[in-house]
């Protein structure tokens, strides 16, 4: 399917709701604002890293798919991106992460203890936005979505067994830790539509969710840090097994095999190990296969799209997943 | 004001919302079920913790004063002690803390990356319980004062210039850490009554936290692990400022003076230094002022109940004052 489709950019699908997106920045910069130093000093660094907004890219896109948008939704976009960001900030600072989008990480620029309490600074933040909205079925969504990422986020501590991990739990995994809050996003996004349209909706966010993180995690297989401005290969350094090795291991000889599980034993693998594991990934088809399995919930998230009423949303929804297993960072 | 009163036990004050603070631990054990092993550990370690229900008491308390309890505030109450829970979590592994209330913290138990994501995972199931209950008045109190406690965690971040910190900003620092969410509890057991009993109710529970913390503060200078569950001497090896030292100080001379300074600028001071400063602030009557404010505190506190209608409840809150001031632990 992936084939068939011309790249897309990021800025090109984003173009119906190219408007609502600034607005999005400006209800961002709102929300998080504080008298105190210290939390405006860390919220001028969250801001200056920006993102993609591709949660409230899709949230925004689908709202306009199912209704017109308005300042509603453009809050609720920017409470989802808040959840998110919350997310990472906290992500970074149990993986001890130093960098992100090229940039420091909250944890790496200021400190462990800051990144801590201001991932709870923006959860708190955007959870009063959505009750100013006093929108319970969208506070349902987002509250139920939050607690399963974090469910994700534990499940991933466990996700070390190289050996022992299968592609059932990874699923689980990806599914809870970023699939949930894209198809959240875009259940949100068309809260107030028929169920038919908010379910195929949130579908839609659910399978692409899972083709996004797929296409993640083979990019720390293939790219570098000047293309995807993390590491690359970080998964391996930290221990984290993700699908291109799940789906390469059983094609593994004994050897390689014994590679594989040295790495893991070892709390700080070197470059040269890393590089090994991948090649011997690479060799096995772990990253060809993983790309192929991220194409089928592609084409899950597009069959979802085919019920809903034709407009140039819904084929930027369509572009999104595109963009979702072809982007490079 | 204090010494007019015969000390209380935290039972005897609990005493006419007992059965429903049983409900309490019944919703909280329901509340934070996970199917995921290791977060249903970290579940039964805070269980068996327990912990005191000060927060749930005062919320059920004030909800009899005003009107009968119902089973939506034993679980208010729930969420409000689970809010309280996820933020003692997140403070243990900010602060390195290993003891709480005589068990190994979280951090300590598990780890540093499990504690921050069973806080997040703590505070969502908190905030899925409030939208169930579908209270956005409550949820727009208990929101607030989440994100108000992670701008006093941050405050506390900085509380360390031991020469420099003001009364006003430990006042500051101490409402926002402590007294807001014991204000959230007395006004969302009022949530439905008139506004003035509400008001009344939120700042006696204001008032009482503030006396509460300075009280957990002027411990720290005088009880030791075996009485309160948690090292003596803690807030100065963690060269944290408090009343007592801030009160002592203008009276302390230049040579205790370079003593203090040198406590906070030595990263790992010793228990003699520890010890020394703990004279100093007891011989310049920190100790004693710092119970003062309290009392103080204590004594704003009682002057909201006397317009509220009497009753049993209204007499267990008068209790709680007591027992906030004079309790050892």
């Amino acid at each position: 399917m992936t084939s068939q489709l011309a790249p897309v950019t990021l800025e090109s699908l984003q173009q119906p709701v190219r408007q609502e997106l600034d607005g999005v920045f400006d209800e961002l910069v709102r929300i998080i604002h504080a008298d105190f130093a210290l939390i405006s000093d860390v919220n001028a660094h969250l801001l200056r890293m920006r993102g993609k907004l591709f949660r409230p890219t899709l949230l925004l896109l689908a709202g306009r798919v199912v209704d017109s948008v308005d300042q509603r939704k453009v809050t609720l976009a920017a409470a989802v991106e808040l959840i998110h960001v919350a997310t990472l900030v906290h992500d970074d600072s149990v993986d001890h992460s130093v960098l992100r989008r090229g940039q420091p990480t909250v944890n790496a620029m200021f400190s462990h203890q800051v990144a801590v309490i201001m991932g709870d600074y923006l959860y708190s933040r955007a959870i009063i936005e959505l009750v100013n909205l006093a929108d319970l079925d969208a506070l349902r969504v987002v509250s139920r979505v939050t607690n399963e990422m974090t469910v994700g986020e534990m499940r991933e501590l466990e996700a070390h067994d190289a050996l022992g991990y299968t592609e059932e739990a990874y699923d689980v995994l990806i599914k809870a830790k970023t699939a949930s809050l894209m198809a959240a996003a875009c259940e949100v996004g068309a809260i107030d539509a028929e169920p038919e349209a908010r379910d195929a909706l949130r579908r839609y966010g659910l399978h692409l969710g899972m083709a996004f993180q797929i296409t993640d995690d083979v990019l720390d297989y293939t790219e570098t840090e000047s293309v995807t401005g993390k590491p690359g290969g970080l998964d391996l350094r930290e221990h984290k097994i993700t699908l291109p090795l799940i789906l390469a291991l059983p094609h593994v000889g004994p050897a390689d095999r014994r590679e594989v599980v040295a790495l893991m034993a070892d709390p700080e693998p070197s470059d040269d190990a890393i590089a090994a594991v991948i090649d011997i990934v690479e060799a096995h088809d772990g990253v060809a296969q993983a790309r192929a399995r991220a194409a089928e919930f592609a084409g899950r998230a597009e069959e979802e799209l085919a019920g809903l009423p034709p407009s140039q949303a819904r084929d930027s929804l369509a572009d999104g997943i595109t963009y979702a297993i072809e982007r490079r960072s």
